[in-house]
């Protein structure tokens, strides 16, 4: 169980106990989507059959079984498959981030940068692809994918280097880029992206056991989608540079390999129908509504209505903090919609136009930019919870802001207009005690926000 | 009854109907504000009673009764005045926007500027002192208020100019600061703002018939407040001058008179408890929530399931597009927070950070936003109305976005990003006929948005 920092609980009376029942309900979102549980209940074994989400696979029908992946949930959704499979087990090589790595047995885990890939993420990808390559009908791959795994599995197609996919990147996301359009583009610039390892994996059984990190679960999104057949074409990439005017702009053999692919030199995806995929199950086996739904059960237990609006929210952090301060303010105002007390529960994954030098994350800024949008208003706590554990470059997963958040701030000599002006969330919760501290997770299904109403 | 242009409805088969279920929303939603109707449905007559929100006034008491007041939608509230009070009604002088007159009897209309007030404004507004400076107690005082009044009863305090106001004014919005915190510094340098209405009316009775344009109705920001208490300060106005770091930088007669009110030489603005407002009652007889509780009837009679989120909506316009977005892809996929059909009701004032030179109002870049948020998501509707018919400084009252809108422009040659990025949104929709076309309306409880799931 994911334990929080108690300086956020310690307070007196009704305040702390409103908070010790918030830091419930998150710590039951997170039990949902605790990686090994995750696994555990889409695959389990009876005697020499495995079954995974009610399809039955029989073990000595297959001549090896091997488990490759990359993420960084992937040290626990390792350790539970070994668990399940123990001796049946041959080999893998599976990439995780780096301090994420846990003890395993026959699954080698190689720890890798993240966000930005690096030349070791691209060593143990090779060595994913040397288990593939030597893959055949009679062998089973158990694929792990989960968030970050992008980055983590990178294995960039012949002539490009890492230097290149990283210029790529800076380009994109400097020209404003969402994820989604960057996978597309880096589909068409590696060797496992974009249902690629299912290709080099054919005709082996694949099972892709999927922790989903992104906003809908889109499967060829996650990851880069590497057991997924994938619609998009050279033509959809060209474009995407095309849009964000980085024609000439980015690194030369990237362009070169477009035109390549563009001209049909270089094969498409496999799509849709593809043979590729005739042999693979993929199977989601965490996501944000998930987590949400678990929070959603737990807060009804503690008597609170809830009211679960969307685990689609995308958006600027800043202002979408802003809907879901009006909508507490409605609660407040009129009991609906929905009677007090009330839990409202939204999931996706906001983003932060970096104005300042401060420092926070999406969450922590969505918690201020709410603790100013309610300062005053009686009775309402928000929280915001990266569920990772780790909100942005710190070490916090996130913060909560009441109704008194603003005042106690100004107390203590801080202006909250300040510190959302140079994006310093941070420093602004840590001297209030608001931070949430629960360290890494081992897992990511994006984030969570509450609006309680009390 | 509003009508809308039949261009948005004059579609083949189930478009065609639903946008024509749509529409009826709408109207239902825009006549429960109607002003006249609002004024008759919080004041009537019964032979010489005036019966207020059940509280009864013997006119018959009553020496004069004086009409005053100013906003947009005051010419139809004046003239359900002048309707219920006959001959009792001795005089008037209220300010409307240019444009908007209609026929009176005894109250004279002064048309101004809105929103920059000019000096027939300024001219009218001076009638209103002395007709009250003239009031004593025998006289009964009707005050009619409505969305722009702050702006068409602009009485600058001695030494202050126009242009003065105008050069603060220009400089708050610059700096990025909203209309309360405007209002706040704007009620310290002006004749009537700030219960200073009232303050000059005493001893004579009032009656303030409230027409809401503000979110939340907090009486004291709605037209700033002049028959309302303000608790707020010279220190306060002084201090948001510091938030915006404007001190130094706005015209000299302004800062000297906050300066004379820092150090007393000028009386406050009449607090809670003060005299002034000892015979005075404040009626909100419309208001957002009003509007969107009609339509929500309306839509549920209709048959669908409804869920009015908040009327309390602020943000920038484009990152609350996204939110709906994310509620409809919610119930899109999963059937809740509400059943399908579903309408989705939200209410409250947006605003836009200009990056282009395009046409459009807060409404049409909304209903952009949330035509690229929903881009090929089937049977969902997004539309976004002012309630006023008039969004920007476009003859539009904003616009309809459907999952297929994004593909029907790019089919006639336009990318909805380009569009987006210059603020464009009129010149995206005209041409694909799906702005709301309703012309004036002669009420203003600002923006409603619809997010109806089929």
């Amino acid at each position: 169980m994911v334990t929080f920092d108690p300086r956020l609980t310690d307070r007196p009376g009704l305040e702390g106990q409103r908070r010790a029942q918030l830091v419930e309900v998150m710590q039951a979102a997170l039990m949902a989507v605790d990686p090994a549980e995750a696994v555990r209940r889409h695959m389990h074994r009876q005697g020499d059959q495995l079954i995974v989400n009610g399809r039955t696979y029989p073990l000595n029908q297959y001549r090896r079984i091997i488990v490759v992946g990359a993420g960084k949930a992937d040290a626990a959704m390792t350790q539970a498959v070994e668990e399940i499979l123990g001796d049946r087990l041959t080999e893998g090589a599976v990439n995780v981030k780096y301090a994420h790595s846990l003890p395993t047995r026959r699954v080698v885990l190689t720890e890798a940068a993240h966000p930005v890939p690096d030349a070791a993420g691209v060593q143990g990808s090779a060595r994913i692809a040397q288990l593939l390559e030597g893959a055949n009908e009679s062998d089973l791959v158990i694929c792990l994918i989960s968030g970050g795994g992008s980055a983590l599995m990178t294995l960039p197609a012949a002539g490009i280097t890492l230097d290149d996919l990283q210029g790529l990147t800076s380009a994109l996301l400097r020209a404003g880029a969402n994820i989604v359009e960057i996978n597309t583009i880096r589909k068409h610039l590696d060797r496992l992206k974009g249902g690629k390892l299912a290709r080099l994996a054919a005709p082996a059984t694949v099972i892709s056991l999927i922790l989903s990190d992104v906003v809908g679960n889109p499967l060829d999104a996650i990851a880069s989608g590497p057991t997924v057949p994938d619609d998009s074409t050279f033509a959809d990439a060209w474009r995407l540079l095309e849009r964000y005017e980085l024609v000439g702009h980015i690194p030369e053999a990237i362009e070169r390999e477009l035109r390549r692919g563009l001209d049909g030199e270089t094969a498409e995806n496999p799509a849709a129908g593809d043979p590729a995929f005739a042999r693979v199950q993929n199977v989601i086996v965490a996501s944000n509504d998930l987590a949400a739904a678990a929070a959603e059960r737990h807060a009804r237990s503690l008597g609170m209505h809830t009211l679960l609006l969307s685990t689609y929210v995308e958006g600027e952090a800043r202002e979408v903090a802003r809907v879901l301060a009006a909508i507490a303010r409605q609660i407040a105002a009129t009991d609906s919609p929905v009677q007090r007390p009330a839990c409202v529960i939204v999931g996706g994954e906001t983003t932060v136009t970096l104005r300042g030098e401060g420092r926070g994350g999406r969450n922590q800024e969505m918690a201020l930019a709410a603790a100013i949008a309610i300062d005053g208003l009686a009775d309402v706590t928000i929280a915001c919870l990266a569920t990772d554990g780790t909100d942005g470059p710190t070490d916090a997963s996130g913060a909560l802001a009441e109704g008194s958040t603003a005042a106690r701030a100004r107390a203590l000599g801080m202006d909250p207009w300040d510190y959302i002006a140079r994006n310093d969330a941070y420093r602004f919760f840590e001297p209030l005690g608001d931070l949430l501290m629960t360290g890494p997770t081992q897992t990511n299904v994006n984030d969570l926000a509450f609006v309680v109403v009390w």
